[in-house]
């Protein structure tokens, strides 16, 4: 996947002793949905390395050709001997080092090291996790933050969170908060247009009685501020000027009055 | 569940028309593992309401009680109706209004409401998602960046991921960035609320001629969109309501009508 930003793909998903061959379906799925291609199943359960599992292409659904591409070795060092940061996914800590990183952090980190650099988030089989040998063979370890008091996640749904946040960090718009369209048609109104806008408003209102003619500063501030806060694009505008207009002067129009075919 | 984090206690996960019982079992562990417990099913497939479905008991795991306690319900309507702020999860953007909030920014903006107001995040069915009828009812829509090449995540992921991030944004050591006003009289006003105020609308525009009786529904859905990103509060609804209402039926205002002091 030549197209994939750097970080996903020098970045594999290692699932160590799965005993459930679903389990690698979905993580597949989960990680072609994030860009994420490189899968290495240490020693899997009832997974053969020539025919796969008819259980897991069910779940991977869309995403066979990772699935189809998995490598399948005996060893831990094998699935990770070339990798430069080898990340364990816990589901709980286990105090043998530093505290673990959230997923985040750990998805920082990776984003920092060089492009050459290839990464490995391992995961353990799905009743005990990562043996204490294989979290010695980590660099790292990694939780995600779950509820303490049902911390367990799927392991499909576990390697979901990590790539996810691999997918945020190696994508260079992710980090930005969207608030607003940023849609080419997008064009904000100037301050005067908007102005422009606020008194035909006022001057609408003051006609329907709705403002108080003493006193119409009160209300018309509160209605700025509402819309102040949508900020209406142009073309939102000028729909919102065809509203105020036809509160000034209704338009006549009547339900089948379209001109008939000749 | 009083121990979790005001966010995560009033946000529920709305499944509508799923078709797979496993699905929903999956995502009530999903959510458990993330704190959520309010589940609601709009007219599931294959699920009863009394009795539930031995699949969906089975990929639930730990999360039982999410599952048991989960809410069926015949309607949209009923599973969002005191909802301050309902987000649609879409797979994809629909053009329907907004560019689709990232999940993060979604969390973060249930998180800035006040502790008053009740979140719905909506999941559409597998095969299609939500329906151009749902999203309609959404005041927002969210989608999870993925490839662009297989964006189709598993209902389960789907609610993984953003349960995830509701969690990050409720958990007091996460990143907290406040998008909106935090003020005391600050009360969103529910999505029945909303709905009232969209018809008392259209049937003020369709009286002035704004609207076109044979076809009303695409200009009321750029307002919806509007007004749904301004969020009005439940005092800007009244007076939003006090101005279509004098857009029926003009008040007969005169200045220098009040009473000379005596």
């Amino acid at each position: 996947m030549n197209t994939e930003p750097d970080l996903l793909a020098r970045t594999r998903i290692v699932l160590a002793r799965t005993q459930h061959p679903g389990n690698i379906g979905m993580a597949a799925r989960a990680m072609m949905n994030m860009g994420l291609s490189q899968l290495v199943l240490v020693a899997p359960d009832r997974y053969d390395a020539a025919s796969g599992h008819p259980q897991a292409r069910a779940q991977a659904s869309g995403a066979l050709e990772v699935l189809e591409r998995a490598r399948v070795v005996a060893t831990l060092e094998e699935a990770v001997a070339d990798c430069a940061w080898v990340v364990g996914a816990s589901a709980r800590p286990r105090h043998l080092g530093d505290e673990p990183l959230t997923p985040w952090a750990m998805a920082e980190r990776a984003g920092a090291l060089p492009a050459t650099a290839s990464v490995a988030i391992m995961f353990g089989n799905e009743r005990s996790g990562l043996s204490n040998e294989e979290l010695l063979r980590c660099h790292a370890a990694a939780i995600v933050p779950a509820n303490p008091y049902y911390s367990s996640l799927n392991l499909a749904q576990a390697v979901q969170i990590f790539a996810y946040e691999l997918r945020k960090a190696a994508l260079p718009e992710a980090p930005r908060v969207s608030l607003k369209r940023d849609h080419p048609l997008y064009a904000p109104p100037s301050a005067a247009d908007m102005e422009r806008f606020y008194e035909h408003l006022e001057r609408a209102l003051l006609q329907t009685g709705f403002l108080d003619p003493t006193n119409p500063r009160a209300l018309m501030r509160r209605l700025r501020t509402l819309f102040n806060r949508a900020q209406p694009d142009s073309n939102e505008l000028a729909m919102l000027r065809g509203v105020v207009s036809t509160m000034e002067k209704p338009k006549e129009r009547r339900i089948g009055t379209k001109k008939p075919a000749a």
